[in-house]
């Protein structure tokens, strides 16, 4: 499979849908060539959206964060999270009483736009479960893991209620070469203790696919053979816009790594239909 | 939770999505009471259409067999079928060449639509591989099964093709108490056995639900919140339409057993908002 | 399956084997009944071990446990513990350099015996891996899970060395109704995520049971089939020593509990020759 | 890690355990040079067994099929078979009744040599269950699979007894490049779908290995670490010694391809003591 500039793949397409982590950033700021791109991008009325498996911050916040970085095309009606799948879910299905939540106060809003009141894990007690509706696992930050662990898996013991997951990511780097474990990694451990079934959102599930499409469509009328999804990881960017039937573009600017990509790519069995360096227009000398 | 009868339920949604295996009919016919509920539907204006998960025939055939059996309301356009995501996914993603199916000659006719061509896995020669684009299981009749094992496994390390699961259904009822491993078990086993990813369709997977909204909205314009998920099954009906954002009820005339509902509910972690005996419209004395 | 005392059972064998938490003791104290059990064994020249998944006391600290409760006959040579299996692994295996621990400092004398060095994955530098021959998982206690677990991962993806797991159980009962997540589910996840294999020690494996059996030969010539093993837990204590090709007895007073036992057996498949409510010689009116 | 001569290896030892598909043959015949290394073992004092997850064929048919390839030193007495693991099992836990059987008639004398009666699972009636106590996985042949996947299903369904699987193994090379599944992954499919506990024996597990060391005990007294294990698998042979405390060394002449050694050796986490081409004294130019 020939490497490709993105400028050769992207002129093809009426829109894009971008993951962020490790397409668009990384740890330490934007990934190089990339302003260049999104301004190519709107000159040649190519749309876009972000899908991004993130429910620690809200589209506002990220938004925010793109701004600064010097991107503020990337506004908050271009960034659909799977924290946003998560909310809808429970708006619709939880309706009233109190959701308990693993993550920062912060992350937390996602819950509490929804009018539930919200009970952090550490502070939940095991003896008062009356009201308490929901289980949410939002962030890997912002309590003690142990007590987080422990609790959960008796507050399920004692209450049959949902339990969401608003972010299916299992790993994220936090710098080159290393990763911190992320919430859905978390999450499906103590899915495994409990023996059972966790609700998951996020990439690769078609659930943000379809959100996205139907967010594009209110932009332009496309069709989904006009649409590019690019992303750095198999199992979440491409497999799911595989799924979803639209074409996919791997770069590996992120957590596929250029030396490991072909091997990674037969032995998962997932093929994108384009692989490139990075999202920067024209590759620099490697 | 309290047992409820289908009349009093249904009469509150404007739309209704009925699994059709276990809740409308069974491996002997129709369920009891069935064409009377089916009458009162039309009756009282609630739309409703059926998902289900098989790719063993298609719309038009079980059109047919629900004819046969009496209930001519549910026409070909009434039905929504995991073999037509999975022909949807072929169109969009596959284009052209040869795809190799495991199911009878019957359920081949999922991919012959799309034009591709197609080959047996019993017919299959693992040393002509050139224009094989891709895996399809349909159905766990129509072959050998240990042919078809040793050949898909042997197939796929020779060649990095997509593989589509038309149905993930891992078993079936043949008879009052009896099993029979479907499609979806031995893809599988299959799966874990060369530990590829494969793309698998039907419920629980939003997909087949966003599809089927669309269906209905061309029907009807109505919301999310007036809709019912009818299903017999917890792990793909319920845990699927509770995912989706709509109202669920569990009947117990099919996977799930009268004796064991409310455990299973419980050790499984997937409530529905209503429990039914079946779909007959009042629950004969038990 | 008939539930019976533990004084008919016990008097068909030459020697018990006892699974320690939720047989012998528990959260609070030792189990009703036990010291008269270890007199009527004494006098009736019955032998006695205990198997034990533990790597975070030494069999000395153990022996000293059972002694403040009133049981000095469970002296340090009838005590053998998962870490005894890691700790041999380890001598054999690794030999030189040094070994980081996951587990409070106490639980490290299993490391620290063999002669190699110690680190605690708290004081882990992930910079300096030369002489890093080991990772060993003790106790869930005695660090930060959060900074354990991403240490854990880092250190696995730059250095390819044994990971050895003391103790298998995933959880145990800190109180009525109530668990806690132990080392072995902690370990489990890690495992998952970093997609090695790692090494598990402890029930239901036979290294165990090998273990027990020769040391019992060293106090009397006895065939399996004169040795019980009385456990709490199917899948450790039962399924293991049925396999090792033993007789079983569950008792009731610990992870299984007598309401549900029936059908634990039945969903697991795994079939204890007898069932105690405890092993108290008499059971008690219930 | 330096790949070494099996000559080399083999001197510093004064015993070998062998796994044989792989390492002595393949599926067609011996692999070159091993009749040498067999006669230089005999002259140089050094022990040898053959440790095989084998459950199709007698250890007397074994023997016969290494005779008539030139090797008549690998005798019935240095052949340890997984089914031997298994019909020790049914000796001493089945005891009476009959035990249906998935494999040729030929896999069956396992069974019948402990005084079970033996039905085919192909034979057996679902309504006549009374005096069937036990199921046992044998063989990949000598029966239609379907058949067998829904019997075994159906079987389990109605009655709880222990199943065996008396071969872990989960595929075996039928020709350069082909594999077949064997019958520990068609074990392992059922085992998933009925969600009990199986009773598996074969490398890795330790009851192999302690039963070739006692078998080795009685010819020779030596410590472990004078044992060495040698494999071409590493998830079997090498894991499985590594746990055992004993030496070992992984062969590319089977499973583990030259080409792909170093990586999985690195993704699985599993390191041998050395790496050899073949169990070929020295190494023929490449």
């Amino acid at each position: 499979m020939k490497i490709k500039t993105f400028a050769e793949v992207a002129q093809n397409y009426k829109a894009i849908f971008f993951d962020s982590f490790g397409v668009v950033k990384h740890y330490s700021g934007l990934i190089a060539g990339v302003k260049d791109t999104f301004q190519f991008l709107d000159q040649a009325g190519i749309e876009y959206l972000m899908l991004t498996n993130v429910a620690s911050r809200s589209p506002r916040q990220m938004a925010d964060g793109f701004a600064n970085l010097g991107l503020p095309q990337i506004t908050t009606d271009r960034i659909i999270s799977s924290g946003m799948m998560a909310q809808e879910y429970l708006r619709y299905k939880v309706r009233d009483g109190k959701a308990v939540y693993v993550g920062t106060e912060n992350s937390a809003h996602y819950i509490a736009e929804t009018g539930l009141q919200i009970v952090s894990i550490e502070d939940l007690d095991l003896a008062e479960l009356d009201d308490i509706n929901a289980l949410v696992f939002l962030d890997d930050e912002g309590y003690d893991w142990r007590t987080a662990v422990n609790k959960s898996i008796n507050l399920l013991r004692k209450k049959n209620i949902p339990v969401v997951v608003a972010n299916t990511d299992v790993a994220y780097p936090v710098s080159r070469g290393e990763l911190a474990m992320a919430i859905g990694g978390l999450a499906e451990m103590i899915e495994k203790i409990v023996n059972k079934n966790f609700i998951h959102f996020g990439k690769p599930d078609g659930q943000m696919f379809i959100y996205a499409y139907q967010e594009m469509l209110k932009r332009r009328q496309i069709r989904k053979d006009e649409i590019l999804m690019v992303g750095d990881t198999l199992y979440t960017d491409i497999i799911g816009g595989n799924k979803f039937g639209i074409d996919t573009a791997l770069v590996l600017s992120g957590n596929t790594q250029p030396k490991n990509a072909k091997s990674l790519i037969k032995n998962m069995g997932i093929k994108p239909d384009y692989i490139c360096e990075s999202i920067a227009l024209s590759t620099p000398e490697l």
